[in-house]
């Protein structure tokens, strides 16, 4: 079986192992308090060309979520996302459960847009709405799309002006900074956001996302006080140190993810090829398509991926490339489909 | 420099690193659904000669607290602890942050005694008073003592007759059982407790917990909902399987901690030698000594441990043992001490 | 100024006064537990016909609802409304406060449909969304229209096949009640709902409502401590015991709210005469109507109610009929119309 | 029965029904908007010469604490409390509900002291421990004492220099500022206290209590809207304004306390005629005092206090005075004291 399942089905990259290996008879402080940590920040930091942002490591995208949003509404505020947001429903109403009311808006290729936006601002410009304080967005998004770097800097004035935070959850971030289709940089983050998260899980690491802060009112106030009340403060903190490090120091955390992005784009010759054509625009590593449950029965002998029934007939299937994704399984599946299809 | 800090400072037990680059190649589901996670709690289960308990993995003894308190308390509900406890002081509130009370009562060598439950029943009878509900006890206690089978047997036959649930955090559990002041045994645990946890973080894991739920009422409900809602989902939850899997199927688990109270009694020998006696008894991995400023100035620049002043001439230090303390460690402590006693 | 801005706006109906002024030299125990209270309560079975069900009372429609449905979910449970649904936007995400998704749904004359419901469902069927539990419905809606029994029936039977509880707020449920629009009877309620509330603000009284548990398995259980935990637990109760012992010992309830229905319908007819149609059905004590602005600058001069603007040459205007609405101030509306319009 | 057993067992003083009957055929706008909420303010500020703090009403201490608490506290701090705080064990674990911890200190005479604080905060330093940000007193005490002008002086500076808010519980502060064991005087509130409550409930009111901002970081931020959110924004806000209206805009608030703290006192010198000495000062309106069985069960035949049961031979009873209680009353008791007694 091949998989096209998703992102986190690996141990690690083998250089993360590797590493592992090397620190293995040396001690640490606890709970991110060595000095492997902050070699790490400082590399991520040396990446975003932005020395000043504040940075905190967690396990995994949910709780990456679950912090960095807390930071940034007070009881009585809300955030607002698109409705296929990541946090709306497929984390179990983890916002909710901190307390806090997602106000939903339309999303336009996975994206949020200034006009939604401002649809819910005014919506809920009433005494008894929850106040919208905070904006969320995935990049790359659930449907596979990526924001373009005016996009981001639209979306960031407009929420400047309406004093509003910029949030984006970073979870395959790495696939969206490689991604052909957009001409947004790493180091543009801290300009147009004011928190974010950088996804390693879905990108080769065992575990671990980071939180950044950029915007002053969200720095050295208490992010890592709620982390360890909500019980996600690590006490081997340094294996965020040695994981981060061995990703940033080198540039390998984009090499890898540039993999992912480009065998997705084969992915999609090789369905089109086949007159299968893409659901959503593939700009990062999900490929969505439309198939015949004829074809997918047969395909899912040989592969795997995820398949959501539409009707009796067909499926949305995603399939997703990774770091490690070799170009012999698109060639095996190009095979495959010829010989179900003619 | 020799640390005695804590049990969480290295990577982990080489036997975990092994294990992990010999899965680097294959794939996994996710989020727990894979078959090591199912090898590993089969491994368990076998330790616990009990194969009904229900058995979740997470990252932290926080969150494992977090999560097992959580499935036994209705929102009226609350949890009576020692003042001691480790979720009354050193978890940033995180048992209130979820909405609960805990109820103090005395420690008795860092130990909960039915009396002290008794007390907090009375004094919580009124309507307007939270209503325990469970009781929490940590084992080895956060003094370094340790329950023996007749004490546990009796806190949960008295919890029974009250209708509460008892729950043992086992952040230490491994060093507990192989406490020669304790004649519990392993499989005890299912038969004197409805949860408890047992942890891997601080017995060789890099990281890994588990909780148990033993009480039909608390099984099959919702544990895992909550785990999620909570960001505590491991998407990597394999990595839960090779660890668990790696410890528990030969004993590794109980073997290693073996080591470490093994060494906290020779560190007691050699205090006991320069008539520095135990502050606390030492009956699991951890070592409380109270030492004069004098001694510790110059200790100090050796040896790393924990030192909280008592007042300007002396503090109480605690020194903590691992799977991995060597005994030439002891044998260089006893020497530096020497030198400067004498 | 004749206000048919809304129906808290008046101290109470004279009775209740009155009723007050007869207990004034007696002594009640306080926090409910007095006669009165349980005459009241015994009162309000009487008129359910239902002498099973297990009521408390609140001081305001924002705290029933919350208390009702905090009742009905477990931690991981979620509510469906629909999207015009009180809950949703008017009560500051009181029920997101409380650690609460509300899954929402299309409203269909502001109601809500077995169609919605098993949409919701099914978009919730994945193990990492929220798990829907209960299903919140208003009667009379926020669009002043109210369920036949027929329709309150097909989702109670719905939701008992789907394992989901039925909530009614029934803020306005007197005047539900006494609709013309609806057969539904008061003693209907226990018979097709779970829970569901009983507003007495909005009709007549100072302030009070009930909460009404009928389910077995909500009865009984913990419901006075989250009461007194949201501090909700009023400490002079007998103040509602007065206020619906008057209420309810004679029919008071429904006669006052008569008043409110019938006055609602005569407004329509007087709208209908320049015609001006209303916007939603009026079945209840709401009356909504789009008016043009040249209109309203005028009609506001002598008339309070709602309004919002839909563009920037008319708005939608909600004129609320009450217990002590007085027909001659509909005839002075009419002629006031007349003189503005012709 | 003559009772004894507490100071909200009566619908009201009686000019507060007759200002609602005054009321009952004006509309006022809804939600504490109208004009009667704006005078009643004013009154209040005009006792508290101090125009510039912030006033909300709600419906009771319970409610009130936990408003004026959400305000001080971020997500990760903490509130000190003397372990006889009515917060801590009278109110169902409203503090934890809301997730926050409650740091206990001891009391002495059921009040606060500086030296407890800093234990408090000594204790509390730890980064893993949560962060102390407000304290809570009440003034009177559960225990019946007040604080002189000095003693809140004192707390207050204390707590300035340590970052600290100080927030008064004043369910009984009427009793409190017409003690003579005090100098305390209404307008010094503001001036030592950052946050405080007004009791309405215990003297005179059928509902009705005044949350205070003092502190400018405390002010015009969001008090309404977790008003609301928590389900306590009482639709007919004016029922307040009318209440406060009338205690406060002649002095009537204090005239009436005066009566119930004059009455203690008179309590007190019956009880010490036959040698029955009070347990704790009794400087408010609360007298406590040690009672053997023999005596209560022949006092409780006419009188109703509260008893709690020290042993079998004794117990410890609580009567309260209240503006009601008249003299009468008291010599009634002295008549049955001395028949039982001799």
């Amino acid at each position: 079986m091949i998989s096209f399942l998703n992102d986190y089905n690996e141990v690690s990259h083998p250089k993360i192992l590797d590493e592992l290996q090397k620190y293995q008879n040396e001690k640490f402080e606890g709970y991110s308090k060595d000095e492997l940590v902050q070699e790490a920040i400082s590399n991520i930091k040396d990446n975003l060309q932005n020395h000043d942002v504040e940075i905190h490591f967690l396990h995994g995208g949910t709780i990456a979520n679950v912090i960095g949003l807390m930071m940034t509404m007070q009881r009585h505020e809300s955030v607002i996302s698109v409705d296929t947001g990541h946090i709306v429903n497929t984390e179990n109403a983890s916002i909710e459960a901190i307390g806090h009311q997602i106000v939903l808006v339309k999303e336009k290729n996975g994206k949020m847009t200034v006009e939604e936006i401002e649809k819910a601002l005014n919506s809920h410009s009433y005494e008894y709405n929850s106040k919208p304080k905070v904006v969320y967005i995935s990049n790359a998004t659930e449907l596979g799309t990526v924001y373009k770097r005016d996009e981001l800097k639209k979306l960031y004035e407009y929420c400047k002006s309406r004093n509003l935070y910029l949030f984006m959850d970073g979870a395959r971030i790495a696939n969206a900074i490689m991604s052909k289709h957009s001409d947004l940089e790493f180091s543009d983050l801290p300009k147009y956001l004011d928190v974010f998260t950088i996804g390693g899980t879905k990108n080769g690491f065992m575990f671990g996302e980071a939180v950044v802060f950029v915007n002053e009112e969200l720095k050295n106030i208490y992010a890592r006080m709620v982390i360890k009340q909500r019980g996600a403060l690590l006490a081997k903190g340094f294996l965020y140190g040695i994981q981060f490090k061995t990703m940033f120091e080198n540039g390998l955390f984009f090499k890898i993810a540039k993999n992912a992005v480009d065998m997705a784009q084969k992915l999609v010759y090789v369905f089109e090829k086949y007159n299968i054509s893409t659901v959503y625009n593939t700009e990062a590593n999900l490929v969505f398509v439309e198939l015949d449950n004829q074809i997918h029965d047969k395909l899912s002998e040989k592969f795997m991926y995820q398949y959501d029934a539409i009707d009796e007939n067909k499926g949305l299937c995603r399939f997703v490339t990774t770091w490690n994704t070799n170009e012999s399984e698109i060639v095996e599946l190009d095979r495959v489909l010829e010989k179900i299809i003619y």
